[in-house]
């Protein structure tokens, strides 16, 4: 597969023309592009473009509503319980974001559980965002079904990502992406793509065997990160996700790849406004003497450098800022659907 | 070593006995004997009566404030900034906890971090209890340095150790009690008595070399859990722990088992009255159900039981409400101490 460099303006171009033209609005497809965008520009196109097309799939299909009224359904203080209307994950999430922060204005800390949205790219994209305004904050979602219970073989819970940002001084901010599973089943499917082998402790078969082969390995189960710590992270996420808002668990939910029903994923944001605490300028700079002493401190055989989480796709977007390396097939999905939906337009 | 049994009753008394004679009031002391012996009843040893003999040593060291005034240095709605005043973890956690209820009552919601404090026992401890009056909480805290930064080998981290609690309907609570590490430095302690191997991934030596020796992963570093998701996630239980509270980071605090400085350790907790989402009943069952689901799901070959974090310490609990098994050794410190402190007394 090749790579290809293609300009950011051209990309965005492309991407709102699509999404205008299945329907959105202008300022919801701006939304989505600057989210998508921001994800290949960080080095995570897992999370990129190459979502465009489930996207496109669902709407199509009528699995996605268009113009969602997103509500807060109860208010007590800094606390908000919000229903996503079905809207695009991005949609709903920018909102859910903005209330948490403006409540947290007034409260000093705000907690959002949402039931009933949709895949909303990184967690990170809404973190970052945070921490920019000088917010400490976490949000995490629920996922399509792919991780067995601990001990056991049914796919009953999502790799349910969750991330944690901060402002960080000299380093921007810091920010912890992660999914709780062991891995994602989009590097088990370029593994199989490359014919390799994965590591033991990734998965395991249909039958709850641990395998390296990576093909028995997406027909089974993903493995939590950390064996049994990461089965309880799952729980305690989805717990936020869709047991506090009465939603769907990860097991109730659908798969963005997949387009068979509504997805009905639940989403978690806690905001704690920094400077409501301590001064953010003696925050920052306590964070970011830390961070030096952790960065200078000796190094194991073969470490060229200690990094802080976010440190690199921090860094990998500055040199983004004009253009990126994208896989030539995501363009050519991307140019297809927006000629197709030009087409269909007309 | 030999395992004795002790009845519940007796060990408060002589627990009671010991923190009285030392200078504390007695209802601080019944809230030390409390959380120990919850503790010893739930099966985690390591955080029950052994660690009687640690608060011993800092308190006749005149480490630890006896009489400390915990404050509230800030407070903007549910967010709170609290001073330890240099306390006793166990004092000064159940003082914040008491708090972050009170406010959630108010707000939905409420946080607060706190500095200048000492090791409070197990983190679950405080969440089992805020589940019992219907939150989900989290409960975290640093501690004294024994992990490095991911891909380093100084010790510029703690264990780090998290705990998140819910109602849970005939399973009494969910309780994920766990430190961001691969393991605990007194597990490896337990495998360098029994002359055993540890496995790889455990821990690296001084020299920041992987390795199977307890003895040589004593002198070294623990290594996080989940490679650089836990040593990310140790950063931003640091960062809510001693950041935001302008207080100490990991490798600023001393662990328990040391006695030659003040240990600065500092905590957070996040409390989220349910009811004012969603009926705490409906949750409940909600929850409930879903746990069903997982414990009656196929299992792998071998396994017998899926179990849902919290399961066996909940079920200690039931098991050993008159009386527990017991390190001999453990006992004996403990009638010790009880003997020397009531001679130290007359």
């Amino acid at each position: 597969m090749s790579i290809v460099d293609a300009k950011i303006s051209e990309l965005k171009t492309k991407c709102l023309n699509i999404f205008v033209n299945v329907g959105l609005n202008i300022e919801d497809a701006h939304i989505i592009a600057d989210n998508l965008l921001d994800a290949e520009m960080r080095g995570v196109p897992s999370h990129g473009l190459m979502r465009v097309k489930h996207y496109i799939q669902r709407i199509e299909k009528g699995l996605i509503n268009l113009n969602p009224n997103v509500k807060v359904i109860k208010e007590t203080g800094a606390l908000l319980l919000i229903d996503g209307d079905n809207g695009l994950g991005q949609i709903v999430a920018s909102k859910v974001l903005d209330l948490c922060m403006a409540h947290s204005e007034d409260f000093g800390v705000s907690v959002a559980t949402v039931r009933n949205s949709n895949h909303f790219g990184t967690c990170g994209y809404y973190t970052r965002k945070a921490a920019s305004k000088g917010f400490y904050s976490m949000v995490q979602s629920n996922a399509g079904p792919t991780m067995a219970p601990w001990g056991g073989k049914d796919p009953l819970l999502g790799t349910n990502p969750l991330s944690i940002s901060f402002p960080a001084s000299d380093f921007d901010d810091f920010t912890l992406d992660i999914a709780v599973s062991a891995t994602a089943k989009g590097k088990i499917r370029s593994y199989e793509r490359e014919n390799k082998k994965i590591p033991l402790g990734w998965a395991q078969d249909k039958d709850g065997f641990d395998t390296t082969d990576p093909t028995k390995a997406i027909e089974g189960t993903i493995l939590p990160m950390g064996g049994h710590k990461g089965y309880g992270l799952a729980i305690a996420v989805d717990a936020l996700c869709g047991g506090l808002n009465l939603g769907n668990f990860s097991y109730e939910t659908e798969s963005v790849t997949k387009a068979t029903k509504i997805a009905g994923t639940g989403h978690f944001f806690l905001t704690i406004k920094i400077e409501k605490l301590v001064p953010i300028g003696e925050f920052e700079n306590h964070i970011g003497n830390w961070f030096h002493k952790m960065k200078s401190s000796s190094k194991r055989d073969g470490v060229d450098e200690i990094i802080i989480p976010g440190e690199i796709e921090n860094s990998f977007m500055k040199t983004n800022e004009i253009s990126i390396s994208i896989q030539e097939e995501t363009l050519n999905e991307i140019e297809e659907l927006s000629l197709a939906l030009n087409k269909a337009k007309k």
